[in-house]
């Protein structure tokens, strides 16, 4: 046993050895007293154990849920026992004492509280178990995400999220106070990534991103967990869909293993994305118009578009998921590679069960395109000689995506606020914990 | 081989396969043209090949260095060719010329150019062999970490990085304008990690930091990435020194086998750190009196003191490495445990080869007494409300520490200047690109 935990077993780690005297830690999930015993069930990361102790071990000491304790003791099997298994205690410490007035505990149902308020206890809120396992799933939804792309050669980078000029046009903007200059804080790593693929050709970065939303809804927030890939030599969006694919439908396996029991908490949704259509953006017009008689898109979806496109999708093919290629130019951003006949986008969104998760496309990678397409825009070219410079060296046919790791977790949780899957969310009126 | 590589041969495979037809994708590395053949060094993200070529075949295309390149045709072994194989060119289609007026190529040397230039042309100065391999190693010992912690059963979270007040003390900050309110960009994730502490017992982050750092120096940026860990139920700074020294030998172990031949590049030291000495503030005061007859030091040790002492530790211990603990209390932040003295932190750095990359220690658990550290430190309470409620709830005894990336690359690697390790450095004169 490592020195760094020499006194304490873990709960798991009890479980088939026979009794075992051993040092517990963790937090109290439940009290009961009877007049001969105290029972507290004690969590730790590792489980769950009933703690048996005389109450005179506890005399004075006021134990109450949540409360941190030390508990030495011997560890027995008993079969009626959750587990198989219980503890008897020879010595309780309080490590450290909860107050007696917390609007909740690890044992209540979140959905009973107000929003509100489970923000502002979110570390108690995480204690219950289906609030822990959201930010549990999202992280590893996070590492998926990066072992899928170290395991194809990809190299992950770190860029700057000061920036001197939008990326994305110049709306939404967070400005900065850069010692005597205005900065801004980035709202994309597109321009670094592409960067990248000029010296790796496969980049990605896991990192925020910022936009100032001056509207609250359900599904968007100031500052978001991007994850974000890019990659050179490509030969068209189709690439980067059947990338894309790939990597969420191994993601997915990995969660659906991994969480196999958290997972029956949630109305979750974990497909398989081999069957996901691709829709240009006419077709999804085109059935819109058909399903839903809309006739008022132009240049963009809306939600209540993708949640029919989704629902279209699942009908025809199985899968609440839908590739939508070819959007109007001119709604994508300055960088976009146009598709062949000039009008449309080399790009691509992935909506998931109703939502956008993905926004992703083929990039300009020459100069003098990159140039004009900034001149036709109406955007001045001079804040950006330092990112047309990267161009000069030779910069491959790339392209990219990026995910919100939020909302995805939302879409595979089923869950309805995008705040539920993040801890300390950051929007028009919030700004702590 | 899946859809979105359809056409592509790396040039890796090619090795071992015999005579084999292909369609080769990279950048050009070298030109030499002969009056019969013009050869071409071409390189991809896997390898890097001589491509032989009729001139004919490029006639007019002007080809130079940089430019990335399709090339079809035939793989030959060939003793001769290093790495036993060589291409013949049946067509070559160039995918993006690079300018004829760049100041340097991927074949030059780093250090004959002036470090502003190499940070203008980062990408360029990443298809260097030594430029690139900065950023491989940097991005494995970031992916390292992660690794060493979960497999420790940590919890990875993603905490805000726009904050109401700040975390550290007072100065430093960068104001950011937050639709109608004021707000900083965070100078450490610590109270986040803390709460996470409360929720899952051990967690880590990994993102950048805020500094607002006045003066320049080759040790310092504005924005840093830190490898960040906190974990419950410890008994002092001793598991955290044990823990860190476990995952950096791990973590060193795993860069020295992947990058065998890039780290034969540099002055490179990854030491197993077993054999790294702890010693207290006093004790090094005292060292450095004894060798270097040093008498200015009081609550802080300076970069000499951080270079000698290392030069100690490889002298008596064979490590230039130092673990250096109980540093005066006053010294540190207000979340500081104090050692059993009160008058010192139970906090320690770790020093490696000379420069401090690690800062860690215990924090204090209970909400009384970082009550009474804030009101002792004259810092307005008023702002700690949120921050002293995540103390409630049986807050755990913890500790953690934080790993500076880009300081743990240049000292692996023997880098002398911190922005040869920073792909986009931020500082008091930097904001691009």
């Amino acid at each position: 046993m490592p020195p760094h935990q020499s006194r304490r077993t873990m709960i798991a780690d009890l479980k088939g050895r026979g009794p075992k005297s051993a040092v517990l830690c963790g937090y109290i999930r439940r009290i009961r007293q009877t007049k001969s015993t105290t029972f507290v069930v004690l969590h730790d990361r590792s489980g769950t154990i009933q703690v048996v102790a005389d109450p005179a071990l506890i005399k004075g000491a006021g134990l109450r849920a949540e409360s941190a304790l030390e508990v030495e003791g011997l560890a027995r099997e008993d079969p009626r026992a959750p587990g198989g298994i219980e503890f008897d205690a020879a010595e309780i410490r309080v490590l450290n004492q909860a107050a007696d007035d917390l609007p909740f505990n690890s044992v209540s149902r979140l959905d009973d509280l107000s929003p509100e308020l489970v923000i502002n206890y979110r570390p108690l809120a995480m204690r219950t178990e289906r609030g822990g396992a959201i930010f549990q799933i999202e992280a590893a939804l996070a590492q998926g995400f990066r072992a899928a792309l170290i395991k194809r050669g990809f190299t992950e980078i770190f860029s700057s999220k000061i920036v001197a000029n939008a990326t994305e046009g110049g709306t939404n903007l967070f400005p900065i106070r850069y010692f005597d200059r205005a900065a801004y804080l980035a709202q994309s790593p597109q321009l670094y990534k592409e960067y990248g693929v000029a010296a790796f050709e496969r980049v990605f970065e896991t990192a925020h991103v910022y936009r100032a939303e001056p509207h609250a809804s359900s599904r968007h927030l100031c500052e978001y967990y991007s994850l974000d890939l890019e990659m050179g030599f490509i030969e068209g969006v189709r690439d980067l869909i059947e990338l894309e694919r790939e990597i969420l439908s191994e993601i997915f396996a990995e969660i659906r293993a991994r969480f196999d029991k958290a997972l029956a908490l949630f109305d979750a949704y974990l497909p398989e994305l081999d069957g996901a259509p691709t829709w240009t953006f006419d077709d999804c017009l085109a059935r819109l118009r058909a399903a839903h008689g809309r006739d008022d898109l132009t240049d963009d979806l809306d939600p209540a578009a993708e949640r029919q496109l989704c629902a279209i999708a699942e009908k025809e093919c199985g899968v609440a998921a839908v590739f939508v290629t070819a959007f109007p130019l001119a709604s994508r951003p300055f960088y976009t590679h146009p598709a062949a006949d000039g009008a449309h986008a080399e790009g691509f969104d992935l909506l998931l069960r109703g939502v956008e998760v993905t926004t992703g496309g083929k990039r300009l990678h020459r100069r003098a395109d990159l140039d004009a397409a900034l001149q036709s825009r109406g955007i001045n070219r001079s804040g950006f000689e330092n990112h047309l410079r990267m161009f000069d060296f030779g910069m491959p046919p790339h392209g990219g995506l990026a995910i919100g790791l939020e909302r995805l977790t939302c879409q595979v949780l089923g869950l309805k606020n995008i705040r539920e899957a993040t801890a300390y969310p950051r929007d028009l009126n919030r700004l702590q914990p």
